[in-house]
């Protein structure tokens, strides 16, 4: 499974640690983490999901591998710039989206569009199921999914 | 200057009509309309440019310039799919989205990640002037725009 | 009739002279005139298009319309960067490349790919007919339409 | 280090073969296959990368994971179309062409354009070293990279 995280490339302390939170999750759950490849929200789930031994892979607006955070196992760079929000949901199977500005937005936006299933995390309002901590947020997906982690 | 009008495919009668009549006063205002290319509200806006001898320009998901609404002067293919609402949006000076779905609401926040004006008529509420009517809508982007028409 | 011009952004002044040409003749055609908008083989066809009355249409890799060469009737941005070049080609009903680098050869074979016409001049040996004066080339392509003209 | 193996979707079972086996001598190199995951000369390469433990990655021209070849590790979808051709080229610190058609052309052109070291193997004479097997083929890289394998 793959679990796409968006959010904003610079967040709060507060948030930033929400969004590792999130990555380890989502290593626990097996799954490969998704991200824009960036700082903030990304880099801080790719943190969380490398602390639990998960794969990352950053999906980079730009045409230079070096733009990724640190904590990226694979980086797929894309030149197209904006464009590239469409690929980052697209790859997911459930997106999770913390926080966030107007980039987020459009990447919820496009998840709604692919009829992805979206969970926001102190995020926009838009219709979205949005929840204030990482565990009732996990819970849900863990329903949603009928896992058992 | 080129004027965005961003909206559903799928639209009521009612928004059919506001829309025509938002191209009809983008043509007035002497800008080119850029829309999505489609049918509904894109067409709707190219119908009302159209009347009043306005251009047109329809920027299509897929290859095929067939699939352009009949109101289009030019078609632009681009076979990027969902990633062509990007540029739709990053074409216009300004961007009227009128009402739509989560496809919209995409091009509204990617307009809102390029600093472009964005104007709402009975659209999503995530932050930008939202307008009940055409009329009051205009005279909104002629006061921004100071423009005397 | 939607016809692109590919060929590169630096030339010499003898193949700037024969792509102003080829501009001449595709507005005397009557058909619109597609390019990556940018100087050089682009900047000439647009030029000599104009000089003849004819419409000109550049669709750029960058996001800022203020890239474009100075005889562009109309200005598509895509801020997708060389993957524009595939929208270049994508639009022309037919394809003349005129001399050129590796973006040109990019075209050719994206063009080739979709199964459009291409006719080159001076251009690369890749299994298109190539032309060695803007005449002969016209000749062909009329030939081609079954145009009088 | 990334290796970006393009080549046609449908290809002779000798074309196949010699696929396979670069995969497997870029696995034994030690770095990551990108491919455009589908058939033909991409998932001989896959297959013969997983024969040797490699990693496999492939950018879907679509937006379905289950178009990807089975010897996949990961998969990336794009929905850009052609448009995914830019993006395997780009992940490559170095591009293996073997054989291929339009598509593959396009895919020499963007490397060269790139500036990203270009090998063929029986491929388009476009000004790029080709060569008629994969041993020599991979001396060649070796000497380039002063890798000793």
């Amino acid at each position: 499974m793959y679990v796409s995280v968006v959010g904003g490339e610079h967040c709060s302390k507060e948030i930033y640690e929400m969004a590792k939170e999130v990555g380890r999750k989502i290593a626990e759950m097996g799954a490969i983490l998704i991200t824009g490849g960036r700082g903030g929200v990304m880099e801080a789930a790719c943190k969380g999901a490398k602390e639990k031994g998960g794969v990352t892979v950053g999906i980079l607006p730009g045409s230079s591998r070096h733009e990724g955070n640190k904590y990226l196992d694979y980086v797929i760079v894309t030149g197209i710039g904006y464009a590239r929000n469409v690929l980052v949901v697209l790859n997911g199977d459930i997106v999770i989206a913390i926080n966030g500005h107007y980039g987020t937005l459009s990447e919820i936006a496009f998840a709604l569009e692919f009829g992805k299933p979206v969970y926001g995390l102190l995020s926009w309002e838009v219709g979205i199921k949005n929840f204030n901590n990482v565990d009732e947020l996990f819970e849900e997906i863990r329903k949603d999914l009928k896992i058992n982690v």
